[in-house]
């Protein structure tokens, strides 16, 4: 991956060079141990106890492991430029690292919370990881038509649950938004005949005629999606052993074949000698 | 599929044309554009604030699409005439389209709901979705007599359970249909223990003799019913491939062996000279 | 089935054409007939209101019906002697019909409930859910030593719970059947933290270290049992093509090899003519 | 396995005369059946009224079966001395059976309750069990890594609840730990709308959009991981049967091209002899 962006530089370069050395074993696998750090860090920081003892230390470990994040991405920035956006990995670095430098306060309090996600770096630098999640992802556009289908029934079953139960039930379903989340609630199966639907039979006695066949639609149509992974990501994974065995047993047919024809070989050159004894035997 | 319809007509006639018209990507591309629309609007209008300030102009919105579609409806009636029915997707389109034009007052008031089906109408437009839809509902004949026998189950112990419990714990199995929406709430596990079997077995200590073996049964043949579709779909995919697979073997073999045969034929010929040579040789 | 049992019967004899007769396509459809309006005879006799109607006529309808299901096992009875009870299915009519031939009363009232049972008589009849239900008890025995490790370590738990938590929460876990049935609804997932988990841990902070690897074991367990099931069903489905397969492409081969070997005897026969010609030319 | 142990010692020495007989199958059944016999000792001790009236006599053949299975272990050790310790099966035996000779009181109390663990010897004594117990574990590394990335997974999004939920809800997300357990809790579906997300959404109205993406992403890699096992178990099983296959194919090709080459072997012989004949014939 490197190596095709570095392809085109003066090796010598300084471009190269920096390029070279921030991908090095060294500094990756330095890189890794400052994100477990840093992973334990956030983790103590949630603790009230430990923050009042030595939070300011914490505080300072933090910033600067995060202060190495942005020269490690800022190096990378210099030595492949505007390609460096070209990897999603490094656009996935990029965001969760970019995400602890705006301040997290008024409004954006919440940032605080994501600064975490720094720790998914670990993903990205563990090629075992990396490989996991891009073979999940790999699945994702084959069932995208499976998940659009299951958007749109959401939404029909929302606006007929609004329509429907909106006016007398309305924390389950007074808007779309709420109808929705009751319906995945439902899909999930968590609590959708005490907590949802027995009440609502009390007031609409036939609400099962809706509900039964949401859930019979909704968990089938996901089943489904669920299958369509699991043919994939078999699929994928058979597909080179099955290869191997197909392209085996053509070489043992060639093999053999081989054979024949290096003995039909043998044949035509002792019957040409026999042609060429006759010719000479003859007067 | 409406090459088929049209095929015997005319090409130059009216009906032709108009089978034509309305079914070019053109027209079929802007009923799909007013379907999203007439979605957002019918989403919209479960929103008492937005019916409140625009509630005219989208209910005139929505007629009007309303309109479009029986218009388009109607053309396809005149083109097609009753073979217009042949096609079950047309026959969805008819269906869904025609809710809307029954006035939904007083009993009937529950089908202003269902309005919102109209958007279904996506899934008979857009090719992809159409071909998920008819690929779920392939799989559904090969698992009805699983479905049968789930339903049979269902009804047995509904009898069983409204004989046993029914007089004690009315609302749930007060009659077989209460029991048999009861026992499908059990099926799902959702509060089977705590909401259903623990305060029935206060009463009868041993009614998990009915509900343990019960769970276990439904849920196995559940199971069973999707591996069946598990197993049905997959097969069908990997279909293709395996017999392409098997078909490469068979051409590898044949043309190893037409290798061979090429060669023993040329040996034939080479004896056949060498034959002539000693006819022509001898005296 | 039935062939074999009356194969060595005289097929003139009383007994062969009794056996005949009640296994004729004729009375079969009867029976099943019998059956679907018994099933609907004994769901209405689960209303109160219906009951009071016309209860006495139900009484007699079911009463004759069931006269008619005792004629016909003993016919079955008389026909096959005791070679009936060697197919299980005859066992289960037996058996079912039976049970409604016990006088229900007293502490054998709940026997009333169980005459239901009978509907599930058209399981045995028609032979689409025989068969399914034949391949459902197929895999029982492929997993039943995991079937005996999973009830190992219901055990080992419930006692492990009992010791533990039994004094404390004898509703849940006061007795080892008790501590059973709850690590079953645990397992299941109902409840088992809001419901079970969390009021434990209010008393044992560290319960969670018994209950989280519990669930983790059980439910891996369990699917491991269910994957134990599908590569079964799908082996035994798959065997039947699969096989095809493998002999179609041994037949390839043998054909084309049969082709190459036809061209080498045609190949000798040449040269044994032109050894004949060079021997008949010399002097 | 035993044999490897014992294929070094002279067979007449006391050692492997002991091993010989702790392996023997008549000691094996024994310790079966008095692993069975402890197992009900240990259910019936967990019952009050029942240690009422036989319980000395409960706890005295308790000692005594835990007397003979410290002998069994110790005349292993004698036999195999240390390399008893490198069959994983011997040290899970060596550690349930140590566990109930720490004196459980105090601290330790907890440890009676662990006593049951001996049962699970019935595991490691009956093949069937092992084989089973050993072919689950057999999946484990194949899956490690994705385990990992769950762990990973918990860990960030707990910190991000602990970070976001903490203070409002102490009791869920007070600290990492509970936040990782309401977030088990959470992936197993178990009440996680109801119990957990209804009453945080009302304080974060969009807490939403933090638990709809964690259950989509957890249960997602959950099925991938079960996915995981299904794939590897399917494979290891359909492997034997699937190189048979090629192997098969590939004698019939070697067994039709022997055949080929036999004929060909032939006819040099066969020309062979025509160029002796011509040879002698020659002048």
């Amino acid at each position: 991956m490197v190596e095709v962006i570095l392809r085109d530089l003066d090796p010598a370069s300084l471009r190269a060079r920096a390029g070279r050395w921030i991908e090095s074993p060294r500094v990756q696998h330095a890189i890794v141990f400052l994100i477990v750090i840093n992973a334990i860090i956030l983790g103590l920081e949630t603790s009230p106890a430990v923050m009042e003892r030595v939070g300011p230390a914490l505080r300072l470990a933090d910033s600067l492991i995060l202060g190495v994040f942005v020269v490690e991405i800022a190096i990378k920035l210099f030595a492949y430029r505007l390609r460096f956006f070209t990897i999603a990995w490094n656009v996935f670095d990029f965001i969760v690292v970019g995400i602890a430098l705006i301040p997290a306060s008024g409004p954006l309090a919440v940032l605080r919370a994501l600064r975490v996600l720094r720790v998914l770096r670990l993903i990205s630098m563990v090629p075992k990881l990396r490989f996991i999640v891009e073979a999940l992802l790999h699945a994702v556009p084959g069932i995208a038509s499976i998940a659009g289908l299951m958007l749109l029934l959401f939404y029909v079953f929302a606006v007929m649950a609004t329509g429907l139960f909106g006016q007398q039930f309305p924390d389950w379903f007074g808007s779309i938004g709420a109808s929705m989340y009751t319906l995945f609630q439902i899909m999930t199966l968590e609590s959708w005949s005490m907590g949802i639907v027995r009440p609502v039979m009390e007031l609409y006695p036939h609400a099962w005629l809706f509900f039964v066949p949401f859930i019979l639609i909704a968990t089938f149509t996901m089943l489904n999606l669920f299958i369509g992974i699991i043919v994939d990501t078999m699929q994928t994974m058979h597909e080179a052993e099955h290869s191997r065995d197909r392209s085996l047993i053509e070489q043992r047919i060639e093999a053999e074949g081989g054979a024949i024809e290096d003995e039909i070989r043998g044949l035509r050159a002792e019957i040409r000698e026999l042609k060429a004894a006759l010719d000479r035997g003859r007067p």
